[in-house]
């Protein structure tokens, strides 16, 4: 089973639905780096299956939601600029990890 | 020269700037989806030259922008959920060109 290194990337409304979208990232494993921003690596079924969540999970109207699969390659090149990671929630240890 | 397509996802405190940002991402050629939210195809170079331009334009202190790069294979697994792509920015055939 292969994996995929993932930026997931929301807009949503109500303070209920981001909360439990941003659990349920967590409960994937994976690492918040901003307000509204995780990364991190997934097998490829739970990248779709998160997806699946998060659709079930929000207001369709109202809310967006990007999930982004990238190779290892690609991940590389992602360039983050000012306050795209909140230093408060993520260290260079843990971006270490990733890049 | 290779080209590369690009997601270019941001969050800027001050109206201006913002406005500048998003006439650059237009004078690159790149397609409005959503209010902070553009996608498209850049020549390399010109994926790094865009990024210097933001860098320079925004508050490093308050403001974050990601360019996200992505191979045509995994462009294609991007999901986007809800309001992803604002339909009165853009329509299928427009989405068409890219995915």
């Amino acid at each position: 089973m292969s994996s995929v290194l993932v930026w997931i990337v929301y807009d949503i409304v109500e303070d209920g639905v981001r909360n439990r979208v941003a659990k349920q990232c967590k409960k994937f494993g994976l690492q918040r780096v901003q307000k509204s921003v995780f990364l991190g690596r997934l097998e490829n079924n739970r990248f779709d299956e998160l997806g699946e969540i998060c659709r079930d999970m929000i207001d369709e109207d109202t809310d967006s939601v990007y999930l982004f699969p990238f190779c290892q390659e690609d991940f590389r090149r992602i360039n983050v600029l000012g306050q795209g990671f909140d230093r408060k929630l993520v260290n260079d240890e843990i971006l270490a990890k990733f890049f």
